[in-house]
C-alpha cells in the first residue's frame, strides 16, 4: 500500500497568476496552449527545448524547460510522451511548481506492467519530495477553474460558481462543463484526477470540504485506493456540505470497464451503497441525475438547509393532459397532488376562469399563458397555500417563441421567469420543466434565465420527482445524524 | 349508454380537396385559418355570417354559411362559441361534410350539467343523422395529415410517415407534433379527438388498425367510455401493428385530473395494466418514453418483425467513464455487456489501438473520433459478432462541431451518420445517443440525418434500456399469442 499523502492544500488557487503549458503540439495545432493563452487571467509560459518562439503566439515566452523561467510558476499543464513525464515532473519539483496536471497516459490505464511500472516510478519520485508538487493525472484533464480562467479546452464557460467537481474521467467533466454553460450553471472548480496517482477522490474531497469557495460538492467515482476507506469516511461525515455522488463500476461489467479505465477497484456494489447512505451521500443514477441535482442544490442550497417539507406538490401546466400525466409521475413515485385550501381555491376560481382551463390542481392555464399578470396573481396564491410544498410548472419552449402568438410580448420570457423567482423568494421550491421539443436557443435563453434566479430547470415530472425523492431522503438523513 | 357509433370510415382521407374553417377570428388574427390556408393542399373557405370577404386573406371564398359553399366540402374545423355549435353541425350534416372537428370546448369537459347536456345534444343530433358527418371533439384539435398538409396550426412539420397517434389531450398532440418535428420523426396522422363525442380512441384505433397508410400506432389515452371495454379487447387483439400507449389518470389524482380534462373515467390502474398487457400494448411512463417508443418502432419497424434478439449490447463511446457509466445502467437493467469474440477483439485491437483507447466492450474510441474510417471498420466488425445483438453508440454534440477540431472535416456528421446506419444495414439494431448539452442546431442537424437513415437517437442510455426492455417485452408476448 503505497504511503497516505499529505492534504492537499489548495487554498492559493485564488492567487494563481503563472502556468505553464509543457509539450505544446503544432500536430495538435496547439489545443492545450491555445486554451490556456485564451482563457487564463494571469500571465502563461510555453516549455518546449529548442525553440524560443512558437509562431501562432509571437508574444507567449517559450523555455526549454521549466526550471528556465525567472519567476515562480504556480500551475504546469502536461502533455508530452509518458516516457518524458518523469523527467518533467522532476523539473517541476525542483522549480517548486505548486500544481501539475499530467495529461499524458498510457501509465496504470494502460493494464501492463510497463504502464503500472512508470506510475510507480512517478510516485516515488514525489514521495522522495515529501509532494512539495502536487499532482492532477496520470491521464487527467486536471483543473478547470473560472474564477482564474484556467481551462483545460477552449470557450469554457467564464462564470464562476461555488460547486465543485471531482471527477475520475476527463470525458465526463468535459460533457459536465458543457453542459452546464448550457444551463448557465455555474461551477467553482473541476477536478478531472484520472489515475489520481496524487490527488485523488478522498484528497480532493478533504479540500473541497474545507474549501470556502465550495458550496456544493458533485463527483464522479469508479473507485478508491486500497485502505482509504476510513479517510473516505471520515472525510464524508465530517462534511456539511451536500455531495452527490455518480458511482461508476456498479455492475460486473462496468468494474471490469473502471479497472481499464482508471486501473480502479470498483468495488462490491452493496458495500458502496451502505457506505454512501450512511454518510448521506446522494447518489446519483446516470449522469443527467448528477446534472439535475446539482442544479437543484445549487439552486436551493439555503433553502434545504432549512429543512423544508417538499411532499404536497401544485402541478401547473397549459393542458390538460400534460397536468394529468405529471400528477400520475408525482403521485406514483410518492407524491401528492392535493386540493388547495378553500380560500386559496376561491382566489383561482376568480383568476382562472375562461374556457379550457382548469383552476383545480393540477392547475390547466391554457390561454391565459398570454396574460402573465394572472398567472403571477395565481402563483402567488398558491405559493401562500400551507398545504402546498412545492409547485411544478412546466412550459413547452414554444411558448418562449412569441412569433406563434397572436400578439407578440416581446418581454414574455422575462415575465415568467420572474413569476418562477417567486418561489425561492417566498422560501418554497418552484421547479421549472421546459421538454426538449427544438426552439433550441430559446430554450437555453429560458435555462440560464431561470437559473441566474435560483430557478433549476428541468424536461419533465420524471427527472423532478427523482431528484426530489433523493433530496427528502438527504433531509431526513440529515436530521437522523 | 349512448348507441354504438358506426364503423369510422376515413379511407378517403388522401382525396380531400377542400376544407372549411368555420368561425375564423379577428381577435385571434385568424390563428386557425392562418394554419390551414398556409398549408391545406387543397382549397380552403371561410364560414363567417355577415361578410364575403376578410381583409388579411383576399383571395379567400367566404360563405356564411357551410350550405352555401357550391362545392362539396371534405372537412370542417369549428371554434364557434359553445352554443352555436349544434347549429354549425346541423349544416355541416345538411351540407354532407365528410369529417368535422369541434374545437370549441366547456361541454362534458366543464363538469356542469349544462356543458354535458349541450355533449348530449350534438350526440343525438348525430344519432338522428346516422353519423353521416363525422365528428372529432369537442375540445379537440382535430386531424394533422401532413400528406394532404392539414394542420390546425401554422408552421407544422410537412414531412409525411407512417406513424399514427390517437390522443386524448390537445396539447400533448402539439407537443408530440414539435418534438417529431425537431426530430424529422415524420408523422402520419394524428387524431386529437378531445371529449370523443363521437371518434374516440376505440374507434380510431379500429381505423388505424386496417389503414394502410399506418404502420405504428401511438396514443394517449385517460379513458374509454362506459360499456366499449369489449370492443377495445376486440381491436387490440386483432390488430398486428404495434400500438405504444401512455396511459393517463394512473394515480388516484390523476383521474380526478382527468375527469375534469377530459370527463373520462380513467379507471382502476391494475385493471388498465392487465388490458394493455394482455393484448400486447406497449406501455410509456410518460411523454418521452412514448416518444422514444415510437422513434423505435418507426426506425426497427422491419427488424422487430423478425424477432431478434436484443440482449448483449456492444457499448461505444468516446471516453472511459461514458462507457463505464454506460454499461452499468445496461447491466443493472437486465441487458449484458459482455466480451467480443475472439476473431473480432483480435481485428479490433489491431483497429483500436492508439494511446486513451479501449478495444475492449465498451469500447472508448477516444481520439479515434477523429479518424471516421476506422471506426467504420471497428463498427463493422462489431456488427459481425455473433455474440452481440445490439450497438449503443454515445457520442456528445460538440463533435460534430467540427471548429473544436484540429483539423476541421465538414463531411464529419455525414460520415458518422453513414456508419450507425451499417446497423439496420447489417439486420442488427444500432441506437446513438447524443446528450442535450447545447450546440442545438448540431444537435437538431444530427438528430434528423439519424432519423432519416432509420437511426432513433436517445439522450441517455438510461432512456435507451427502458425502451429495450419494452421492445424485448413486446417481442417475447408476441410470440406467445
Amino acid at each position: 500500500m503505497p504511503a497516505e499523502t499529505p492534504d492537499a492544500d489548495l487554498s492559493w488557487l485564488p492567487e494563481m497568476t503563472r502556468v505553464a503549458v509543457i509539450g505544446p503540439s503544432k500536430k495538435r495545432n496547439y489545443f492545450f496552449l491555445r486554451a490556456h493563452v485564451t482563457q487564463f487571467k494571469g500571465a502563461v509560459v510555453a516549455i518546449k527545448p529548442g525553440t524560443t518562439r512558437i509562431p501562432e503566439f509571437p508574444d507567449l515566452p517559450v523555455y526549454a524547460s521549466i526550471v528556465d523561467v525567472p519567476d515562480p510558476v504556480d500551475f504546469a499543464f502536461v502533455a508530452v510522451p509518458r516516457e518524458h513525464v518523469h523527467g518533467v515532473l522532476e523539473q517541476c519539483l525542483q522549480k517548486g511548481v505548486r500544481l501539475v496536471t499530467i495529461f499524458s497516459a498510457e501509465f496504470s490505464d494502460a493494464g501492463t506492467p510497463e504502464g503500472r511500472h512508470l506510475e510507480e516510478a512517478l510516485r516515488a519520485l514525489l514521495e522522495r519530495h515529501h509532494y512539495a508538487t502536487r499532482v492532477l493525472g496520470p491521464n487527467g484533464m486536471g483543473l478547470y477553474y473560472p474564477k482564474r480562467g484556467l481551462a483545460w479546452r477552449p470557450r469554457y464557460p467564464k462564470n464562476p460558481g461555488h460547486v465543485t467537481l471531482i471527477f475520475q474521467s476527463g470525458g465526463l467533466s468535459n460533457l459536465f462543463i458543457h453542459t452546464a454553460g448550457y444551463r448557465a450553471l455555474p461551477l467553482g472548480k473541476v477536478f478531472s484526477f484520472g489515475n489520481g496517482l496524487d490527488l485523488d477522490f478522498v484528497a480532493l474531497l478533504e479540500f473541497a470540504a474545507r474549501d470556502p469557495e465550495t458550496g456544493v460538492i458533485g463527483g464522479y467515482l469508479e473507485g478508491i485506493r486500497p485502505g482509504q476507506g476510513a479517510r473516505l469516511r471520515a472525510v464524508l461525515q465530517a462534511c456539511e456540505k451536500p455531495v452527490l455522488v455518480l458511482k461508476g463500476g456498479r455492475s460486473s461489467a462496468g468494474q471490469t470497464a473502471a479497472q481499464t479505465h482508471t486501473a480502479s477497484l470498483a468495488g462490491a456494489r452493496r458495500a458502496w451503497e451502505t457506505l454512501l447512505r450512511q454518510h448521506n451521500v446522494v447518489v446519483a443514477e446516470d449522469f443527467d441525475d448528477l446534472v439535475n441535482l446539482v442544479a437543484f442544490f445549487h439552486c436551493y442550497a439555503d433553502l434545504v438547509q432549512a429543512s423544508l417539507p417538499l411532499q404536497r406538490a401544485c402541478i401547473i401546466s397549459l393542458s390538460g393532459g400534460f397536468g394529468v400525466v405529471a400528477t400520475d409521475v408525482f403521485e406514483l413515485a410518492g407524491f401528492t397532488v392535493p386540493p388547495f385550501s378553500p380560500a386559496v381555491q376561491a382566489r383561482l376560481d376568480e383568476l382562472i376562469a375562461i374556457s379550457g382551463t382548469s383552476a383545480r390542481n393540477p392547475v390547466d392555464l391554457s390561454m391565459l399563458i398570454t396574460r402573465p399578470p394572472v398567472i403571477r396573481e395565481a402563483v402567488a396564491a398558491i405559493l401562500e397555500d400551507p398545504g402546498i410544498d412545492l409547485v411544478y410548472f412546466e412550459l413547452p419552449t414554444w411558448y418562449f417563441d412569441q412569433s406563434h402568438q397572436v400578439y407578440p410580448d416581446p418581454d414574455f420570457m422575462a415575465k415568467i421567469v420572474d413569476i418562477f423567482a417567486m418561489g425561492p423568494r417566498q422560501g418554497k421550491v418552484l421547479v421549472a420543466s421546459i421538454p426538449h421539443v427544438g426552439f433550441s436557443a430559446l430554450r437555453q435563453e429560458a435555462l440560464a434565465r431561470c437559473t441566474a434566479k435560483g430557478i433549476p430547470v428541468f424536461t419533465g415530472a420524471r427527472d423532478v420527482v427523482r431528484v426530489l425523492t433523493k433530496v427528502r431522503g438527504w433531509l431526513d438523513r440529515r436530521q437522523r445524524r
